[in-house]
């Protein structure tokens, strides 16, 4: 399952987009690769994953689709170009015909089924996605989320200084006497604590009514220190699993950020970037606007009205 | 499991505290109740726990310790006193004779062994943490972790605004010809932009160094975050898991702060502060200073001195 362990680096680089599928609100990444696919949705309440391999995804293909007897090849573009808008949140559908409903299963599952045509003929798909390992959760969600929240602590105390810098200059300029031209230009002094308190007390209620979860400037953020991780990730010269860890490894930010990821050795060279915000930033723009394209990009190989042609070869 | 039902209610409002054993350095949450214990653990690349109830404790004392023929109640006070300094990061130690170790087994798991002495005679403990369950990390972590970046993310926005403001109200004083008494406290208009590559530039790097990953400023926000996610919770009439919400439930903050805890429908009336800060701080205090207190309070009931009078009542 190589495709499986390098669609780890590739979903780690792709932002949390918020999808909406049978009236179920999840925040999801999926990537599609040339005959594989990796899912991950969440509600916040849990996280389900599916890894299909081109092997298993020919196995269901022929198990919903009894007289389907193409190569993945030959549905796979079809697949990526019905379930990507869906799954990216794009809302788009390729066609009227193609139809995805969420299941939310009593074992803890969730099945998306898939309902399209191909080749004239109705073609079925069903992404069977079962609650992600911890690792998983913890690479794709805990460290990055630990990362986030320590950084913008930061900055929050950082514009805290040079808030009370502003009110010492401000200060200085009304003991030399200096006025304001308007009243309402005045600013009160700021005041970390009395700040943040009423900040808490105003916003924690607003932010009940706050969606998506994962805004634009998360994502950003999101981005960003994903793509310092596998910067330092790359650099590292061990790349094993948290049992491989040194015991004297210390679980500090450089670790949250960039520790190596536990059972995905797979290359990330070719999906990472500088720790430098810029290249974070065209990074996250790429990544956002590759989910589209990836699907349509693969149609001129493999076009989905080109199965027609050979309506034989696919169907029997 | 009454116990483990509530313990979870327990263990969200409590603080993640760095913990160092055997040179393995994580986070931890753990509760101890009057008979039963639940122990969270996190190395930010998997989390791990163990919920143990009053029977589970006592036929794991009989095991380990062939001779002990004492209830649950006579050795629990000591194996709260041994352990907790550890496993609340207090580092002190009860007494020099005790020991834990902790060993990353292959199989993913974490082992914990405590040697003691209890009546004078050598007392075994071990606490097996497997993987915890997708559900507890979004609940402990994830859910709470998202908010956090979220309010953050805000104050940033808001603090940028009241920047720009402070330099609005600059920009009028010297325009009206004030001047500084001093040079140096003259401030650079803030752009925000500029502001956040040059702090990201800056911070990523630093960040390296940064222990712990969970700093008190965070830890105060996470039990603000919690605190008024459980009263919320308090209000919520119906109480189920994920699967028996509404699909039309929006993962909005809401949810991400207060939706139901699936599989932990213990009450938490006692456990949740409302959603003020100084309530909410006062909570915190009480929480990070109630683990240590925890021990030694259930001390005068049971002392780890009183055994040795009834010997033959612990060991045969």
């Amino acid at each position: 399952m190589d495709a499986c362990g390098a669609s780890h680096d590739a979903l780690l680089q792709l932002p949390w987009l918020p999808v909406s599928i049978s009236d179920c609100h999840l925040l999801a990444k999926s990537w599609f690769g040339d005959s594989a696919y990796h899912v991950l949705l969440t509600d916040t309440h849990s996280v389900w994953e599916e890894r299909m391999d081109s092997a298993a995804i020919q196995r269901r293909a022929q198990e919903l689709n009894k007289r389907l007897r193409a190569p993945v090849k030959a549905f796979f573009a079809h697949l990526c170009e019905v379930a990507q808008p869906t799954l990216t949140g794009s809302g788009g559908r390729p066609d009227s015909e193609s139809l995805i409903s969420l299941t939310r299963r009593d074992d803890g599952n969730i099945s998306m089924k898939l309902k399209s045509e191909l080749a004239g003929l109705p073609f079925y798909w069903e992404f069977h996605c079962t609650p992600a390992p911890v690792t998983v959760v913890c690479v794709q969600l805990v460290r990055p989320l630990l990362a986030m929240s320590q950084l913008l602590q930061r900055q929050v105390e950082q514009l805290g200084g040079l808030l009370m810098r502003k009110d010492v200059e401000i200060q200085d300029y009304r003991e030399n006497g200096a006025t304001l031209s308007r009243e309402r230009l005045q600013t009160d002094a700021f005041e970390e604590q009395s700040h943040r308190e009423d900040f808490m007390a105003k916003t924690l209620p607003l932010l009940q009514h706050d969606t998506p979860s994962f805004n634009a400037d998360l994502q950003h953020l999101y981005a960003t220190i994903v793509a310092h991780g596998n910067t330092r990730k790359r650099k590292l010269s061990e790349g094993g699993c948290v049992e491989e860890e040194p015991p004297t490894a210390e679980p500090d930010l450089p670790s949250t950020l960039a520790g190596p990821v536990r059972s995905e050795p797979g290359e990330t060279g070719e999906q990472s970037a500088n720790g430098k915000l810029d290249t974070a930033r065209a990074k996250m723009a790429d990544r956002a606007s590759e989910q589209q394209p990836r699907a349509t990009s693969s149609d001129p190989g493999r076009p989905s009205s080109k199965p027609k042609k050979k309506k034989v070869g696919l169907f029997r």
